[in-house]
């Protein structure tokens, strides 16, 4: 015979219930990293709390490179040791990260926050592309690298902005194929990501 | 050149490394889930720091069962329709939830909170076993079913608190070895615990 079997107590459920609903955590997962919460130092579990909370409050959308910063305009839009002429057009924010990360890029950066998918309804007017069209009309930029993943989505938005570039004359450029075509830009490593930023070719 | 690269805004980077320390999850992972957290709606966002803080601040550890639970005693202790002269011994919480979801045991629970493993410096005195001795000692206990984990220091246990009961006369077992050797007991499936269940053997 089967017996009505107990949950866990209340409060945890709830949270194996809302660690399950973030992305590549199963509900064995979930429920692994509850106890591990529950069982973590209360000023710690405290900090994590307020660090989630903080991410939301505490941070803006720059309104010149459509980044996540601390500030508006971000530190890097306003950084005077950057090339000003010179904007890469990554998909999202971990993308900029990684580029960042290699240490050899100079230029400014434009965050499109998504890229084209008909599949999932995501058109030119869900991204930040109006934004990128005043920076481009309004400042002194020379070339821009569309630096969106190699993949479908990636290069078909690629090409998208690059229609809408070229009435403008200026060098437009892809990252060079050293990436791993059907990657995702995001796990590259500083040295394949060096590589396709010095051999970016005009597309 | 290398120049210095930008980090992310510091509320990110705060929330990538919180996330960073719990188990299983990568420096890579952690970035991800934090963007993900941040382009989540306020309220979830919040309603999971909340449940986080909540998982602490609204559960006790029931002082006769030892689990994690709304209330002391807690529901399964002082549930009248579970035998109170069966106790199941488990190693965390997450395995008396396993053992919950096969629906086939009626009896009650206690939770070690670990077990013996001398090289990370865990002795006897830090599992809950003072507090099984005198539970058996006080009430009227017939059966205890020795349930840590098929694998080395599980099996250690078992013996261990086998040889602390056997003065006593009662009826020790062990779940039945339906469980593959070396596993883990949390993600075996409800079938293979039933069997493990209804198999138990006299140790």
């Amino acid at each position: 015979m089967r017996i009505g079997f107990m949950p866990a107590a209340e409060p945890v459920s709830r949270l194996i219930e809302e660690l399950g609903k973030l992305p590549g955590i199963g509900p064995k997962s979930a429920a692994r990293l509850a106890y591990y919460l529950l069982r973590m130092p209360e000023t710690e579990a405290r900090s994590l709390a307020e660090a989630i909370i903080a991410v939301k409050d505490e941070t803006v959308l720059c309104s010149s490179c459509q980044n996540i910063a601390d500030s508006d305009p971000c530190a890097i839009c306003t950084s005077e040791e950057r090339h000003h002429n010179i904007i890469c057009v990554v998909k999202e924010p971990l993308d900029l990260l990684a580029l960042e990360r290699t240490g050899r890029y100079k230029g400014l950066y434009h965050v499109l926050h998504g890229v084209l998918s008909p599949m999932d309804g995501i058109g030119p007017g869900d991204l930040k592309l109006k934004e990128l069209m005043e920076r481009i009309e309004t400042g002194s930029v020379e070339e821009v690298i569309l630096a969106t993943n190699p993949n479908l989505e990636g290069e078909a938005t690629a090409m998208y902005i690059q229609r809408l570039l070229s009435p403008l004359g200026l060098r437009v450029t892809r990252l060079a194929r050293g990436l791993p075509v059907g990657g995702d830009l995001e796990y590259a490593d500083e040295v394949t990501l060096t590589h396709a930023l010095e051999g970016r070719q005009p597309m």
